[in-house]
């Protein structure tokens, strides 16, 4: 498959607590995967300099496009920028257009140094807009630096997302049955074989104590994943199994 | 710190297409958390050999505990024991008691070969109960591999999270107000660096439509925990601040 590939790292001691449940990677894997992007790969590291930097270019020289969330704020645990101008090897300096922006958003009692910081950016980024707290991101290279926040990640996402370079959509089919995935699995790799440039997926799920297996086609071939999934949909029936309700259902 | 840390490798294309949202993050993490054992890095990675073989033998080398989950299943897409065993440089054996395990849950028309896979294991590695449905999991010098399902993920975890060298546990301590991150910064970090044993996070919440703060204080050392609470919950105070119910609790 030709299509660009992307990788998303995520930035914040938060998810490594356990304490927050990211909610970026669902939703940037599926505004990718509508434009063809194929997101390959995904990082968490703690808000420690380093761990940025080496993750930053280990992604950037192996993906067409990295996405980072989080650490773009006013405190003192917000490093992303410093980070990436460091993987960078450029200054950090501060954008003239975004300091207006910033200006222009907080009434004069609320400037203060730590609020400007956020005008501050890896020399030679190009802005990206949040239309819902002002403070923007930005990209340098193939690098697109959000905010953690879900709402300003997919505004900022939004802002950019038609820019990229896509490829064809990969398509997904799927569905569910109540057929252990070891009742089918000879079945199904025969079913694989037979359909290369499909992608087929099985996972097996507990719903009320039963186990239930949900079978994901994904292909940029539309007739070839339609083909593979006519070809489980017959399976299951040779089997005599039941249609069930996909219990992951996420579109 | 001198805690014990850890990693997780989530394997799964379910993962990265954006169709299933990871459950087992956070669960790790604050199992690992009371024991003292810091989770420091996660990676998704799909369900491709060679991404599965890099990323083990860079975090094995890395961090003292590493666990994977998914991939153990008895489908075609289920490569992470072969892949385990070629991080390891050793041959996937069929393990005797696995299969006895295999053999006694299932019935004797249940039982072929596609479930008997799941007593395959990389030689040397050491089995890990799963009571709800038997086909174990498996330990291999500091990596642990588990289900991908939450449920048998969680009982795994249950099954070796004693024989786990853990350290002194993180207490964690927050506190939300409906100040501005950037309101508060130059404060904040005035506080850090008071307590240089605490780590200080900010993070901004959108709630309906009013921009909150949590600010979460971590440390092994519980008394300069709680002081550093306390001189948050006064700063609060002075600059006017009111206290919020925290948007993202989960304990």
């Amino acid at each position: 498959m030709t299509n660009p590939t992307a990788a998303l790292l995520i930035i914040g001691n938060e998810i490594l607590s356990g304490r927050t449940q990211d909610k970026n990677l669902s939703h940037l894997a599926t505004v990718l995967g509508a434009q063809g992007i194929l997101l390959r790969e995904v990082r968490v590291v703690p808000d420690v300099e380093n761990d940025i930097v080496e993750a930053v270019n280990a992604l950037r020289a192996r993906y067409t496009y990295v996405f980072t969330t989080g650490g773009i704020g006013p405190t003192h645990d917000d490093i992303t920028t410093a980070a990436i101008a460091k993987a960078f090897g450029v200054k950090v300096v501060r954008d003239a257009l975004a300091e207006k922006i910033l200006r222009t958003h907080y009434t004069d009692d609320q400037v203060n140094e730590a609020r400007l910081k956020m005008a501050d950016v890896p020399e030679g980024a190009r802005l990206i807009d949040n239309p819902v707290s002002s403070a923007p991101g930005y990209s340098i290279g193939n690098v697109y630096v959000f905010a953690g926040v879900p709402r300003i990640m997919q505004a900022m996402l939004d802002a950019v997302k038609y820019s990229l370079q896509g490829g064809v959509p990969v398509g997904m089919l799927s569905i569910t049955c109540n057929l252990g995935e070891g009742t089918i699995a000879e079945a199904l790799t025969r079913i694989q074989e037979q359909f290369a440039s499909v992608e087929i997926g099985s996972y097996p799920y507990f719903k009320q104590g039963v186990l239930s297996t949900t079978l994901v086609m994904r292909s940029v071939d539309a007739a070839a994943n339609k083909a593979a999934y006519d070809a489980v949909h017959t399976m299951i029936a040779e089997f005599g199994g039941t249609l069930m309700e996909d219990p992951n259902k996420t579109a």
